[in-house]
């Protein structure tokens, strides 16, 4: 699939309140953010320091991979161990939890790759037969 | 999981040439916006006509369905039919390539709700160990 953030007007927050389905954002909010779906593949191959996690996640900023790493934590996806050495070893590590959803985004993600062919086919047959279109 | 889209630097689409994993992010751009996550989830029921649609996604503009059903028809995972009634009558449906996806993406959505206790809980643990820390 193409780029496919919201353009023009935002989902109204009401939205969740009104729909059984809308737990689902409290999720794919999380998921469509690629900074956080990059971490957390990374840390699905194991416990990670911030600065190997950072070399592994090309050209993510410090600042960046601390408030990614943070909401992680926060939603108790990710854990943060912190070893008494000097200068102090910070290690990072996908929780239960984490593994689990990690497990699921990655099932997407296989699916992605497996089906890639079949969506640029289609694109290409759809840009063809509305030539001019706009829609990415 | 809470708002969690890109702020500052948007990763750079180098990223996705460089990474093994970066069919992924085909799939979760798409998967990351709302409007596309509840079409589908409709769809999931059963074909809609547009008006239809557009009553079940409470708050979607028909801009932005249109935008989104033309997306979604580009890809492959979406039909359109015509029926060649006066006035013509659209029908969209899930095309089985869309209906596996859909499937992986209802199964994200369902530990979502399976689990938001869990990540509710973990948000106030948080926050109290890291009042004013301002991640949301």
């Amino acid at each position: 699939m193409s780029v496919g953030h919201t353009e023009g007007t935002a989902p109204p927050a009401v939205v969740c309140e009104e729909h059984e389905d809308c737990g689902i954002r409290d999720v794919l909010d999380r998921v469509g953010d690629t900074w956080t779906v990059l971490v957390v593949v990374e840390l699905a191959r194991g416990e990670r320091r911030f600065g190997v996690l950072q070399r592994a996640v090309d050209g993510i900023s410090q600042r960046m991979l601390t408030l990614t790493l943070r909401r992680l934590e926060r939603d108790g996806l990710v854990s943060r161990t912190v070893f008494p050495t000097i200068p102090p070893q910070v290690e990072y590590a996908l929780t239960p939890l984490g593994r689990e959803m990690t497990h699921l985004i990655k099932a997407l993600a296989d699916w992605s790759l497996d089906h890639r062919d079949a969506i640029a086919a289609s694109r290409r047959g759809w840009d063809e037969a509305h030539p001019g279109s706009g829609i990415r």
